[in-house]
C-alpha cells in the first residue's frame, strides 16, 4: 500500500502513468490476428476460435440457438431482479434521449440535426469465470433507448462451448437474438469487417482483457468503439464520519476486480489515515480466498491511502486522478458536487457504494478509465446515435452571403468552391 | 470516371473499399517520433521541428508572440466576414448545448447528469499553402461555446517561421491567445504529453495529413481525440431538376482538395448520367492549373456517376456511402429527409451548395469520413463537455433494493462488492 502525506500534483501524477504504463504488449499478434480475420473470413476465425478458446464447437455453432436461449435455467429470483433492474436503468437512460431539432433564420433558411439511431451494434460481454450479465444490461439498455435496431452479442464460451445462463436469461427478457460464441481480437475483428457467417456491425461496445482492448483501438475508425477501457478504479474521499468499514469494504470492492486495479482514498482525517491500513486488512482477511489474493495483490501494487489538509485539495488531487468511480464519504455530500471536474461517475453519501452502481441504481457502469475522465464520458444513449447535419440556404440568405462565403473560398485558395458559389450568383 | 448503370450493394461496397485502402504506410515513424517527444520532451520536439519542418525558429520562439498576433494584415473585409460567420457558427451550435438533470425517486433517491467542459483543448490546423482559419473557426467555436478554459492552437510555419496572417487574426477576433508554430506527429505528441515548453491539453481536434491522423489515433486514449479524418467526400444525389452547370461546379468543389478526395454523382435521369462528364469536363478547364491538376487526378481515381431506377433506391446507395457531405439537388429536398440514414452533413436545395456549409452557414465542417457516418457525427458542442454521473441512493432505496444487488454481485462472483453492501445491512 501507498501513504502519502500532503502530496503535491507532480507525486500525485508521477503515481499514476507509473500504472499507466504497466499494460501488456500483444500489439503484433492482435494486428496480424486482425489482418488476417479481414482477409480470409470464417477460416481464419475457425482457427483463432480453436487456438485461442479452445472452442469446442464449430464455426457452425457460432451462433447461439433459440432452444439454448429458452432453456436457460435460473433462479427466479434472478428473473425478477434483472426486470427491476431494467426498468430503473431505463427511467434513467431515457433522460439523455436527444431530439432533432431544427431553426429558421429571417431570411428563410432551415438549419438543424437529425438524431438517428445506429442501425447495429455489437457487444462485447468478456467471459472467462464471471457472467458479466450486469455488463450486458448496462450496454444493452442504452442501445435499446436509442433505437438499435441490430443488437448482436458475442461472449466467450465457457470449456464445452456453452455460455453462462445468466447471461442467455438477461439476453432473452431483453429481447436480444444475435448471439455468438466468440471473444477476443478475433470476435472484435469479425463484428468489424463481418465473415461469411457474422454479418458485421457499425459499433462495438463493451469491456474487455488486453486483447480486445488493443483489438478495439486498431479497428477504430472501421467501426465506431465506445472507449478503451483499462483496469478499474475507484477513488474516495473521506472526512472521517462514516464508519472506516464502509470504506474498507469500498476499497475492496474495487481491488477485487484485477490485479490492476486501483483503489485511493483521500481524506482529511489523520485518524482514518493511520487506522484505515489495518481495517483495510481485516476484511482482506474476510474474503474468499481467490478474491483475496486478486485484492491483496491490487492493494499491495496500487491501493493508496492520501492525508491531505482540506477537502478542497482533496477534490483537487480527486480530479487530478479523474478516477472512473468516485465516493463521497463525507457529512455533506452534497455541497462538493461543485468541485468535481474530472470523474467518471460519482457516488454520495454513506448508503451509495459503487456497487449499488455497478449492478443498476441508474447511471450506466461502463466509464471512463486511466484519467480519461478528464475528456470523456460513461456508456450514453448518444453513443447510439449519430447526429446529421442540415443546411437549407434560401435564395434570400444565399443572395445576401453567397459572395461572402465566395471570397472566403478564394481566401483559402480554394477556386472551385467559389465557383460552385458563383455559377449560382451568375457569375461564370 | 467511374460509371454505374444500376450497381448493386456488393459493388458499391467494392468500390468504396478499394479507396479506404489506399492509405498511406507510415505507422512505425510515427509511433517512433510519439515515443521520443513522450520521453525526451523539447529536446525531441525541437530535432524533429528541424528534421519536418525546417522550422527556422528554435524551441524558444516556438509560441506565438502577442505582437505577431496583433500585427497581422488582413482585408478589412474579412475581419468583417468572419465576425458574421463566427454568430452564424454560434446561432447554430448554441443549440446543440446540452443540460445537467436530476430527477429523484419515490424513495428520496437522486440520481443525475452534470455536465462540465473539458478543461483544455488543442486545435490542429493544418498548413501548407492553404491559411485553414475556417476549420479553425468550425474547431474554436463549439469549445468556446461549450465553455473550455484553455483553447490552444497549432499550426504548421511557412518556410520563414510565420503564421498566415489569415490564421492569427481569426485567433484574433475569437480570443485565442496561445497559439504554437507546429505541425505533424510531433505536434500531436506535444499536445498529448506534453514537453517542458508545451502544456498537455485534454482532447486534440481538428484534420491533419497522414502523419497526423496516424499520430491521433496513437495518442487516443492518452488524451482525447475528435475523430480519425480521412479524405474528403461529396454524394450528390440529383433527379435532374437542376441545372447540369451547378451539378458539376459542386462535384469539382470536392475533387480539388486532394487527389483522394472522392466525388459521387447519384441520380435517376438519363440524361444527367450521360452529359454530366462532359459538363465535369468543361468545369475542370476553368480551373487554375493546380486545382485542376488535383480534381483531374481525384475525378480519374475516385469520381463516379451512378444511375438508379428510383429516388429511393439513389438514398439506398448513399447511406451505404455514408457520405460526409450529401448534397439533395431534386425538386422536393425536405421530403427526401426520412430517407437519409447515413451522413455526415446534408445540403438541401439548389442554392446550398456544399461550399456554403464549409464557410459557415450553421453546422460544422469537420464532419466523419471514410463511411464513418455510419455511427459517428460531425464536430458538435458535447465533444467538448463530458458528462458525469451522479447517484444518491436514500436509506429507504438502499434497504428496498439493497440486497437484491448484493446478490446480483454475488451471481456473478464478486464477493467485496456484495460485502460493501452487506456491511451496510448490518449483515457482516
Amino acid at each position: 500500500m501507498i501513504l502519502m502525506n500532503n502530496p503535491g500534483d507532480k507525486e500525485v501524477l508521477r503515481l499514476l502513468k507509473q500504472r499507466m504504463e504497466s499494460v501488456s504488449q500483444v500489439e503484433e499478434a492482435v494486428k496480424e490476428i486482425i489482418r488476417r480475420v479481414k482477409e480470409e473470413g470464417d477460416r481464419a476465425l475457425e482457427e483463432f476460435l480453436k487456438r485461442f478458446e479452445k472452442h469446442p464447437v464449430g464455426i457452425e455453432n457460432l451462433r447461439v440457438t433459440e432452444k439454448e436461449i429458452s432453456e436457460a435455467q435460473v433462479e427466479e429470483e434472478f428473473v425478477e431482479t434483472i426486470k427491476m433492474v431494467i426498468e430503473d436503468l431505463k427511467e434513467f437512460h431515457r433522460r439523455q434521449e436527444e431530439r432533432s431539432f431544427f431553426f429558421t433564420t429571417k431570411g428563410g433558411s432551415f438549419l438543424g440535426e437529425m438524431v438517428v439511431p445506429l442501425e447495429s451494434v455489437g457487444i462485447y460481454v468478456p467471459g472467462g469465470k464471471v457472467p458479466y450479465f450486469s455488463t450486458l444490461l448496462m450496454c444493452a439498455v442504452p442501445a435499446i433507448v436509442a433505437g438499435v435496431e441490430r443488437i448482436v452479442v458475442t461472449t466467450p464460451p465457457d470449456e464445452n462451448g456453452g455460455i453462462s445462463p445468466y447471461i442467455l436469461k438477461t439476453c432473452e427478457i431483453l429481447g436480444l437474438k444475435e448471439i455468438y460464441r466468440m471473444g477476443g481480437a478475433h470476435a472484435v475483428a469479425a463484428l468489424t469487417y463481418g465473415t461469411e457467417t457474422v454479418k458485421p456491425v457499425d459499433k462495438i461496445v463493451g469491456p474487455g482483457g488486453v486483447f480486445v482492448t488493443l483489438a478495439k483501438k486498431h479497428v477504430y475508425g472501421d467501426v465506431g468503439i465506445d472507449s478503451i477501457a483499462g483496469p478499474s478504479e475507484i477513488t474516495i474521499v473521506t472526512d472521517g464520519s462514516v464508519d472506516l468499514d464502509l470504506v474498507a469494504a469500498d476499497f475492496l470492492s474495487q481491488a477485487e476486480h484485477d490485479e490492476n486495479a486501483m483503489s485511493v482514498v483521500i481524506t482529511t482525517s489523520r485518524e482514518v489515515f493511520e487506522k484505515l491500513p489495518h481495517v483495510i486488512e481485516r476484511h482482506l482477511e474476510a474474503l474468499p480466498e481467490e478474491r483475496r489474493k486478486t485484492a491483496r495483490i491490487s492493494t499491495e501494487n496500487f491501493g493508496t491511502i492520501i492525508l491531505t489538509d482540506s477537502l478542497k485539495r482533496a477534490f483537487e488531487i480527486s480530479n487530478l486522478i479523474a478516477p472512473e468511480h468516485l465516493e463521497v464519504l463525507v457529512e455533506k455530500p452534497f455541497e462538493s458536487l461543485g468541485y468535481i471536474k474530472n470523474a467518471g461517475s460519482v457516488f454520495l453519501g454513506k448508503y451509495t457504494c459503487e456497487s449499488v452502481g455497478d449492478y443498476g441504481a441508474g447511471p450506466n457502469h461502463v466509464l471512463p478509465t486511466f484519467r480519461s475522465a478528464r475528456f470523456s464520458s460513461g456508456l450514453r444513449v448518444s453513443d447510439f446515435t449519430k447526429k446529421i447535419f442540415i443546411t437549407y440556404l434560401s435564395e434570400e440568405d444565399f443572395k445576401r452571403k453567397g459572395e461572402l462565403y465566395s471570397k472566403m473560398a478564394r481566401w483559402e485558395g480554394f477556386e472551385a468552391h467559389a465557383r460552385a458559389i458563383d455559377v449560382r450568383r451568375g457569375k461564370l
